[in-house]
């Protein structure tokens, strides 16, 4: 199978059918927008497997994704989309970007969920954007943005609640979208310790990449546990 | 009369009468969040002119502002309004930081203007900040960006009529609106050549701040042209 694209995380390969990709989940960690970067022993195979497990279980309660199936420990079967290019970033606590940018305390927490926007665009640091730059830009429609921002919402509504079930609280995450060729808006890429902020209730301990970004330790066994908990049930 | 603040480009004082403040131009130019800094003989005066011809302007087409009168040829008499902490900014064409943040070349037409918000905050360079944000933060009620945007666009008409009577199209401007003690947003700052781009029709010099900015020479005369077709009428 040809190989397609490589990124920081993922390798992307032609399909088994037309119209598929197969995704391979690498163990290389970058950070800062690769200016930090390492190898996270097993990494590929949580996040491909917690990203699957959360594929399945939003497709379960009725949210639209590009996911088909896992494929190996460390590879996905997902559709052929187009990728939006906007990093759609749901928050309920102020973290990370947001709370260095705006000088708010982390965790400080918000009194409804954000949706927040950034131009995939790494050559320019991912700078954040707003509907009305998204629409000049020629980005996405409005018919598309006001999608995103429903189903970014829901998923959201669903994560907290899976995520809560197994003692941990979602504090913000990533998400991407593509258009299948008709043109439907479906969720793509990953979800996955690498793009969720996941806070361990009770403690606040931080269960995700900020273990790494942060040099805290322990960050291989913070992604084996959220494996544990994902593919677990409830506790 | 007693100080109250001094800004990079203005000292504002208490006013002859309760309720209001005098605001003193000077002609010290700082750019890029105070890193370069000069004098620009006359500034204070031009800025304080153009301002307030263009505030009376804008009085006399519907849009409320803090502008009470001339005091002197550096002077404003404003009223006391409560400033809410955006920077407003309205753009007909991508330009400065834009067109940097989003990769998109200077000059390109925008199909719609667009209204951009900045937290309006020195010590974190003034970040770009987004709707659902600035309410998160409580900078602005849903109903006060509301009523921003809606003068916010309705003075860009107004500006772009204005200026293009005279040879110069109105590229973007920062604009800072403030509640009135009841509650009512109105305009306020200034509006000058420190915080709008004017572009001559035809040859597109720019006659603005960026002739300090970016070392184009010529900063005092394009200051001293805006004034003279500001206050000149119609060509």
């Amino acid at each position: 199978m040809e190989k397609l694209y490589e990124g920081k995380a993922k390798i992307v390969y032609t399909g088994p059918e037309v119209g598929t990709y197969r995704v391979y989940y690498k163990d290389d960690a970058t950070a800062f927008n690769g200016q930090k970067r390492a190898q996270i022993g097993g990494k590929g195979v949580v996040n491909n497997r917690v990203s699957s497990t959360l594929f399945r279980y939003l497709e379960a309660h009725g949210v639209p994704t590009h996911f088909l199936g896992e494929l190996s420990e460390r590879e996905m079967l997902v559709r052929q989309v187009e990728i939006i290019p906007l990093e759609v970033i749901i928050r309920n606590r102020a973290a990370g970007s947001f709370a260095k940018r705006y000088g708010v305390a982390e965790g400080t927490p918000l009194a409804k969920p954000l949706v927040e926007f950034s131009l995939k665009n790494d050559a320019l640091g991912d700078p954040l954007i707003y509907d009305d730059a998204v629409l000049a830009l020629g980005l996405a429609s409005a018919n598309e943005l006001s999608r995103i921002k429903e189903l970014a919402l829901q998923v959201n509504e669903l994560l907290k609640a899976f995520f809560s079930q197994r003692g941990l609280e979602v504090i913000d995450f990533k998400l991407e979208f593509g258009r299948l060729p008709g043109g439907t808006v479906v969720l793509a890429d990953e979800i996955s310790p690498d793009t969720m902020r996941l806070w361990e209730v009770g403690t606040g301990e931080k269960m995700d990449k900020d273990r790494f970004r942060r040099d805290l330790g322990g960050v291989e066994e913070a992604y084996q546990e959220v494996l544990r908990r994902v593919t677990g049930g409830p506790a």
